[in-house]
C-alpha cells in the first residue's frame, strides 16, 4: 500500500521515475472495471461512493478510489470532507483512496487520474470509483475514461431540469437521483424521463434511472446491480471503443505535456519564459508571434 | 459586428489567419474592463448578466459578453437558453453576445476565450461581460483572467456551505447572493460571513456579499457599483499581477497548442496516430513510451 501511495505521488508530480512506474504497470493493465461517478457539489456523490466501497467489500472485492477535485486547486490540498468522510475504510487495507486537486494547466488533471487508475489497476484493485464534480471539461474527461458514467442528480438543486446540461446527458449510462426521499423526487425523475424520451437517438442504450438514500444505503445494491448490469449487458459493445477514445486522449495528453516541458526547459529557457512573459502582459508583443518565435526553433526530423 | 462575429469564429476554430487577426488586434487590447461571473448551474448566472448587460447600456457603454459553458461540448453547440434569455439585446448594436462550447482538449477553452476577450476589447467593447460555469478547472481559468471575479451562489442549492469548495472562494473578488428573497437566503449569507471570517490571510482584501433577486432587478445597481468599487478601489493593486498571470497562461497555452499541432502534423502523421493508439489501447506500449518515441524526433535548435 506504501509503495502504491508513493508511486501514485510521483506519477502526480511528474517526477522522474513516472515514465518508468507507469512503463512497468502497463502490461498490467487494463483489468479493473473502472465506474465514473460525477455530479455537481452538494449531490451526495461521497457518500454514494462510500457506500458502494462497502458494498464491493462485502464481495471481497478490493476497492480503489480515485476522487478529483479540480476546486481544491487553489488551496493545494485534499478537501478535508473527503478525508473524514471515508474514515471508515481508511485502516482497511481492501481500499485505497486518493484525493486530487488539479495537476497544473493543460489537462494535467485527467493525465494524472488515468495514471493514478492505471497504477491502481496493476496493483489489482477492481473496481476503481473515479468521482468527479461533473462540470467541468476536465472533469467530465476523466468521466469518460471509465468504463460506466454514473450521473448523480439531486432533487430541488435548481429550479428544474437546467441543470442537468446536454453534455452530461450525453455522458450518462445511468442517473442516480440520490436524497430521492426529498419531495422534489418525482418531479425530477419525471422530467428526467421526459428528457430522456425526447432526446434524439445517438445508437447509445438509454440511461436507466435509479433512486437512492446514500446516507441511509437504500438503493445502492440496486445500483450496484445495474452498474454490473450495464458493462456486460448494454455497454458491452462501446467498451472497445471506448477504449480506444482512452488510449487517443491519454497518448495526446501525455505528448503535449511532454512536448511543452522540453520546449520550456531548453528553448525558453535561454531566453528565460519571464520575459517573454512581461512582454505579452506589456502588450509589445503578442502571445502568437512570441509563441511562433520559440516554434522557430523547433525542428522535427 | 459581422467581421468581428467572423473573426471570433476563426479565432475559435483555429483556422490560419487566426494568429495575423489576433497579431493585428493585441495592440488595441488592454483597455476594456474584464468582468467574470461564475457559478454552479441554476444559480441565475445568465439572468444577472442580462440585467448587468441592462444597466451598462443605459450608461451608453458598448457591452461585450462571453458565456462559457464546457458541458455543451458533446452536443456541439450553444446552449438553447442562452439564445432565448439575451434576445432582448439580441438587436441592439451595443452588445455583443458570444456562447462558447469547449474547442477540443487541453487548455483551448480558456485559450478560445482569452482570444475573444482580446478581439470585443480591440473592438471597442467596455465592459465584457465572462459568464462561466464556476467548477471545473477551465472555467477557473477563464474566471482568472477577469480583472474582478463575482461568484454567484444561491440559497438552497446544497445542504450547506460544501458547495462552496476552497477552490471557489480563492478566486473570488465578490459574492453575489442570488434568488435571495428564498429563506434560505440569511443562512446562506451567515454562512459566508462565518467561512469569509474564518479564512485565512492571504493578503487580498475580503471578498464582500451583495443581494441580488436578478429576475426583479433588485441589487443589481449595487452590484454593478461594487465592480467599479473593487477595481479602482481593493483590487487596483492585484491588476498587474493578474495581467501578468493571465499573459503567461495565455503564452503558453498558445505554444502548447501550436507544438502538439505541429508535431501531430510531421512527426506522428507519418506513421499515423490511429496505429500509436491502436497499440496504447492493446496495451502493447504504454502512452509514455509512445511519447518518447515521437519526441525523439524533435530537435530544439
Amino acid at each position: 500500500m506504501r509503495a502504491l501511495a508513493r508511486a501514485i505521488s510521483l506519477v502526480e508530480d511528474g517526477a522522474p521515475e513516472a515514465a518508468a512506474i507507469l512503463r512497468e504497470a502497463f502490461p498490467r493493465t487494463g483489468r479493473a472495471l473502472v465506474v465514473g461517478l460525477t455530479g455537481a457539489p452538494g449531490a451526495g456523490k461521497s457518500t454514494l461512493v462510500d457506500r458502494l466501497v462497502a458494498r464491493y467489500r462485502s464481495e471481497r472485492r478490493r476497492v480503489g478510489v480515485v476522487a478529483v477535485d479540480p476546486s481544491s486547486a487553489f488551496s493545494g490540498g485534499a478537501i478535508l470532507g473527503d478525508r473524514v468522510r471515508m474514515q471508515e475504510h481508511a485502516t482497511d487495507p481492501g481500499v485505497f483512496i486518493r484525493s486530487m486537486a488539479t495537476r497544473g494547466h493543460l489537462g494535467g488533471l485527467s493525465r494524472a487520474a488515468s495514471d493514478a487508475i492505471d497504477l491502481l489497476d496493476a496493483a489489482g484493485f477492481d473496481p476503481i470509483l473515479v468521482e468527479t464534480v461533473g462540470v467541468g471539461q476536465d472533469e467530465i474527461e476523466v468521466a469518460r475514461a471509465a468504463d460506466v458514467v454514473a450521473v448523480i442528480l439531486v432533487p430541488g438543486m435548481g429550479d428544474d431540469i437546467q441543470a442537468i446540461k446536454a453534455g452530461i446527458l450525453e455522458i450518462a449510462d445511468l442517473f442516480v437521483i440520490n436524497k430521492s426521499d426529498r419531495p422534489e423526487a418525482d418531479r425530477l425523475a419525471a422530467d428526467l424521463q421526459a428528457m430522456l424520451t425526447l432526446a434524439p437517438e445517438d445508437g447509445r442504450p438509454r440511461p436507466g434511472v435509479f433512486r437512492t438514500v446514500a446516507l441511509r444505503d437504500e438503493g445502492v445494491p440496486e445500483l450496484r446491480e445495474a452498474i454490473s448490469s450495464f458493462v456486460t449487458g448494454a455497454g458491452a459493445g462501446q467498451r472497445e471503443r471506448r477504449r480506444r477514445d482512452r488510449a487517443e486522449a491519454r497518448f495526446l495528453a501525455v505528448l503535449s505535456e511532454r512536448l511543452l516541458g522540453r520546449v520550456l526547459e531548453t528553448a525558453v529557457r535561454s531566453e528565460g519564459i519571464n520575459a517573454i512573459v512581461e512582454e505579452i502582459a506589456g502588450r509589445r508583443i503578442d502571445p502568437y508571434t512570441a509563441s511562433e518565435r520559440v516554434l522557430e526553433r523547433v525542428v522535427i526530423r
